[in-house]
């Protein structure tokens, strides 16, 4: 992610500075256009006008509060993580807080590192921006201004509500195709053709169970009660409708499948929708909650 | 999937001719491309050399036995059913026995109608040709010699074992596509921007979500105790990675995601090898079960 967004801002004119612990990766990254220069974390923090995290949840709550302790007053920082409230209650209190936007580009794939990286990953995805009222006007319009080069859609939100919505729409997808993914039966002798046999549809549904356990933890534990809420929900579908094919109610079943399809075709309606541009707004005047 | 195989055989040159209840869908497919002509179901039955039933299965199980009582000795019959035991079953002592191929070609969209047919849907897929000691070399060739022109892949399997294998790599993922997206939460006022929120991760996890009713409850229950079984070991991982989570045992739920990555490599790695093409190997020598 990193080197995509790296991808984009140096398209957009920007100089792009990297700081990567894994050297490999930087010289990837360069390699592939992502980068202008990779720098200790000191000088690239002394150097940026604008500083953005692309690492774990867990690594930017354990980096952002030094990072905004070290900054220049004009210097602006963001993230890119999927979760947003422990994050942004990490710097709360933070003198330097409004320097710091919270941020959240719905983008991404299932695969890591810079070989994953394209020019145009965000390009007309959606992107949130937390608890935006405490961030400057200054810092905000950094960000807006980065996000509206890339051609993202910006929507605001209160980091606690983007936590729980997250948790229904990213979280719990990702939690059941590990799942999915690690059921024992593909393990059985008796299933060995497993891998030949899986077509297209379980395929898609064990697609995100590629994804990272570095990346994917630290998401897990810090949205937890959330996710765990959605997960026992979703158990107790899934007893319900198993209930209905054991007892042959054929009927509900009928009706229970209905729902699923339209609901399908309300995700399916709004991602096919053309994506409106955000207009050059400066500072948010509407938050949503 | 009648007009993508109408406008696959019509491709290879046969003549095709339909039958549908669906008049509408009927002239769809001739507008197409997919079918010479429209038949009454006798007529077509009383003139073709291979009669193909692409109906939901309970409907195979209805229809099959008649249409064996009513073609000639040199027909052949072959379903496109995705589950094969209680079809095969139906028909185990049935004098014509022998005319029957019983076919589950593993190729298929969400999507249904002759408006989603693809002349390539079949192109380089695996069919399985199940219990097939018990259709006739006649038959057979037949089969195979259509099978081989749309480059598909055969597989020889016993019908009950079909049902067990597919009952984890397609009924499992379509089951719980249906409960994933029948989840209240997203009826919620709170959860309200859950479609816009929803991105490609989602996106996949509930694709299958918009598969119809009339095609998949036949399924289910044809296959209802393998699938039920599979069931209750997912709804078991589901809680297992649950209670890791809640218990924070990170290097357990490390170890987890790590079978999950595993686990989509052993698939990602299997569908990204090219696909043999079937030699001409006449009536089958070898059975796997």
């Amino acid at each position: 992610m990193g080197c995509s967004l790296g991808l984009a801002l140096k398209k957009a004119g920007h100089f792009v500075c990297g700081v990567d612990t894994n050297e490999v990766h930087l010289l990837e990254a360069i390699q592939r256009g992502g980068l202008d220069s990779a720098e200790p974390i000191d000088s690239a923090i002394a150097q940026s006008d604008l500083v953005v995290l692309c690492v774990p949840v867990d690594t930017i709550v354990a980096l952002l509060p030094g990072i905004l302790d070290q900054i220049a007053p004009h210097t602006t920082v963001m993230d890119m993580g999927s979760t947003k409230f422990e994050i942004c209650d990490k710097v709360r209190s933070h003198t330097r807080r409004q320097n710091f936007v919270a941020v959240h580009p719905m983008a991404g794939v299932e695969h890591s590192g810079p070989g994953a990286a394209h020019v145009d990953l965000f390009l007309g995805a959606r992107v949130i921006i937390c608890d935006a009222q405490q961030s400057s006007s200054l810092a905000l319009n950094k960000v807006l201004g980065v996000l509206q080069e890339m051609k993202m859609k910006v929507i605001f939100m209160d980091s606690d509500h983007h936590d729980k919505q997250l948790a229904l729409v990213s979280h719990l997808p990702q939690f059941i195709a590990y799942a999915l993914a690690s059921l024992n039966d593909f393990d059985k002798d008796a299933n060995k053709q497993w891998t030949e046999l899986g077509g297209g549809g379980l395929q898609s549904s064990i697609r995100l169970g590629k994804s990272d356990a570095d990346m994917w933890m630290p998401i897990f534990q810090q949205n937890k009660d959330n996710l765990l809420q959605y997960v026992d929900n979703y158990i107790n579908q899934l007893n319900l409708l198993k209930d209905l094919l054991e007892k042959e109610q054929f009927d509900l079943l009928r009706a229970y499948i209905s729902k699923a399809n339209q609901n399908y075709e309300r995700l399916h309606y709004q991602n096919n929708q053309p994506r409106p541009l955000i207009p050059n707004q400066g500072a948010p005047k509407v938050f949503y909650s």
